[in-house]
């Protein structure tokens, strides 16, 4: 008899499961529940799409639900939703969004990969016209067919991370006025105060007007205003008249669907699983946003939501439901954002997260950092960038914990030099000594990590 | 009493030993002997000044003799020869070239850093005016003002190697009509055949006239043209009449001074080092383009003289005078090559070069090779551009032993994430899990290279 697996959520991680398994195993019969508009969609894309250098959705959809039924033989189900899962009797309970009817799905495999949601800060008017979260496709569309019908002005976007910056941009290119609210005293928490200044200047050059250590109170209409501006009250006393408010304050995992079947939850709220991507049920596996994983360089598990991740979980899932054998090592939170004319990039831990971690000293004594500046190309080539590079390593040891790049050219792939050597253990000294490759139009002879790198030496040992 | 090093050659090697021995040695005596007119240039650097990229022949020149003197306190003595080494009373015969006298040097260390002279083919006509080799700086400058005074119109180049490649695309870029002579059946032979391809129709479309499998059988001055056209007698029987010719046929390591000495050279007829950069003689040390290393992924010497393997060779050569303790991993021939609007990089073994290695079965039968094209970024980013990867690896465990990239954009630090995890010993399934950077504007979810090691996976093991 051929198996069922039935999978919770068909994103990025669900549809690889199941792509996966129908490829290993042509009998299997693969339900994928989903309960939102779409399937398989590049999130990552979506503020390009909105700021108008992607021209349209469509280039965002990676898979349809009859590209999936058909060539994959995928029995997708759009506007379902698992409503509870029963790991005694093998059964998700579900029920049809369009027609309210609700039935039992029985699965001899479960993958749960219900994805994130955005965290919404505790302020009123966040149910307002003109404020939008972005996290799903028909998120950006909202926010599309708004900037289309109603041609707003200006902005409030609220939250300086990865997707507030994406957003600052998109919302500039469309010549809006955009105010960016942060609660830290910093943008981009995943990176060092002390790499962030010029970015944070250049965001400011860009149009973009920084309230930092400031939090949003409140959402109003102006009931004064005939246009019906949104009045954002800040802890600043301010109070932004806007046309728009985007909020992008973070997510968090959804996980109580795993949680109320008495599924094992990390010490980070999201779900437990083992390096083949099995929960504390053995017929239920979970990837994605909604799990947590081993973090190579912290050396316990944390939850760091992004796309690769997903990708890779979804797919070792289906790898190991297929009957094979496939652990997946961990993360490092490697990633590369785009912030105007600028790249930043990081990957492992940063000085703040290292210390803080408690695992390097109490204090994080043993917690080394250096930051230093070097040319992405040989110095006398004409359009020649200049990269910030911090690293950071262990001081009695010197392997490596973490880097943070950020310059206007040769920012991304660099990272993933280091991002490869903290996967395989290496120090600071092995970085200095890598032959990577030089030509002028490219590199400097010794490359800017190796130069940080080289530094750092002087701090191991003694 | 304070040590005295005597270093033969003052370019990238010998300047960072003498640099680094200085700098922890400062009661050090560091003689610099240098037999030419310049230390420390950028060799890499010299096709684009020639070619125009580069304004001035200056900025090539990393370190000046009065700056190595004034700021470094390196003794270095410019047109000063060494024509024997005496191991067993520790002296050095040095020629004064300018004066024609000549004396011994005592040392209580010495470093060879003789680099590398051009192969010329045994064919006449090579010191015929307008016929130039590039190497020195001096060369370099040498065809420079033949440029300016003679107004070349069209050249012939003699080699189809990095160097060959990138003085076709300065000839080029100064408008001049190209022929490129390459006796084997491919350009670059640091790559497979099933690699070069593209970049061959490039280089043609870019206006360079191939002969390939074609070799020069001399060059003539031609006695009937007043402009005195070099004639280029080719064995395909071509007679190609032009301005100038550039001999770029490969190099071969300065170890005549050593192999004199006594000192032990190795099967690739380099000098012959430890791991410490140490050469059969306790007291004599040896880096740069003269000396074979270790290669990490042939486990075996190899002798490939590039510049990044040069500045650390010698860098480590002067700590372990110093009193350091540095051994040097090894080289994997890391490279990356502009050829006009392509980049192509390597590292490590190609195909070729793994199978006739003898090292992975006898014919090669444990060497696996595939090919993939994959996106550099996002499939839907605008100006998007394909990446044509081959990774080569060992069938029986999926060690990762080469890779070679092509493409318009995103090949060159992409090849270093290879370098970095065939230095960590990984295999084709840890480079497929590495926690990669990813955002639509930089690299799509899986990077190529995990493209291309994902369907290496399959041929691995069974």
């Amino acid at each position: 008899m051929s198996q069922t697996v039935v999978i919770i959520g068909g994103d990025a991680a669900g549809m690889s499961a199941a792509s996966k398994i129908k490829r290993e195993m042509k009998d299997a019969n693969v339900i994928v529940l989903e309960r939102g508009e779409h399937i398989s969609w590049s999130a990552c894309g979506m503020p390009y799409w909105i700021g108008g250098v992607i021209e349209s959705d469509e280039r965002l959809m990676v898979l349809t639900p009859e590209i999936a039924r058909k060539k994959r033989g995928i029995d997708v189900r759009m506007h379902y939703e698992a409503t509870a899962i029963h790991p005694e009797s093998k059964t998700v309970s579900v029920a049809n969004l369009d027609t309210g009817e609700s039935m039992e799905l029985a699965y001899d495999k479960l993958v749960i990969t219900t994805g994130a949601s955005p965290l919404k800060p505790p302020i009123s008017g966040l149910d307002l016209p003109g404020v939008f979260t972005l996290r799903s496709l028909a998120d950006s569309q909202r926010i599309y067919a708004y900037m289309i019908n109603r041609r707003p002005q200006s902005a409030v976007v609220i939250g300086g991370g990865y997707i507030g910056i994406e957003m600052a941009e998109a919302l500039r290119d469309r010549e809006m006025e955009v105010h960016m609210v942060e609660m830290l005293p910093q943008l981009m928490p995943n990176f060092d105060l002390d790499m962030v200044g010029e970015i944070t200047e250049h965001v400011q050059e860009k149009g973009v007007q920084l309230h930092l250590n400031t939090r949003v109170e409140g959402i109003a209409k102006d009931s004064e205003d005939h246009k019906g501006k949104l009045l954002v009250a800040t802890s600043a006393g301010d109070t932004l008249a806007v046309d728009m408010v985007i909020v992008s304050t973070g997510v968090k995992p959804n996980a109580e669907l795993a949680r109320d079947a008495g599924l094992k939850i990390g010490k980070t709220r999201a779900i437990w699983v083992d390096d083949h991507m099995r929960t504390s049920d053995p017929d239920i596996y979970a990837a994605g946003d909604c799990v947590e994983h081993y973090h190579i360089a912290l050396g316990e598990n944390a939850w760091i939501p992004l796309a690769p991740s997903a990708n890779k979980g979804g797919r070792i899932v289906g790898e190991n439901i297929s009957g094979g054998d496939t652990a997946f090592p961990g993360i490092l939170g490697t990633a590369v954002v785009k912030v105007f004319d600028y790249t930043v990039s990081t990957t492992g831990l940063t000085e703040a997260q290292a210390k803080a971690s408690g695992k390097f000293g109490e204090n994080g004594e043993d917690v080394g950092a250096v930051i230093i500046t070097a040319s992405d190309r040989a110095g006398y080539w004409p359009g020649m960038a200049k990269i910030k590079v911090k690293m950071v390593f262990r001081k009695s040891d010197g392997k490596v914990l973490g880097a943070q790049l950020v310059g206007k050219a040769g920012v991304n792939k660099r990272i993933d030099i280091v991002a490869t050597a903290i996967s395989a253990g290496m120090t600071v000294a092995d970085i200095g000594m890598l032959d990577l490759s030089y030509a002028p139009p490219y590199s400097p002879v010794y490359d800017p990590v190796q130069v940080a790198a080289n530094v750092a030496i002087k701090q191991v040992g003694g």
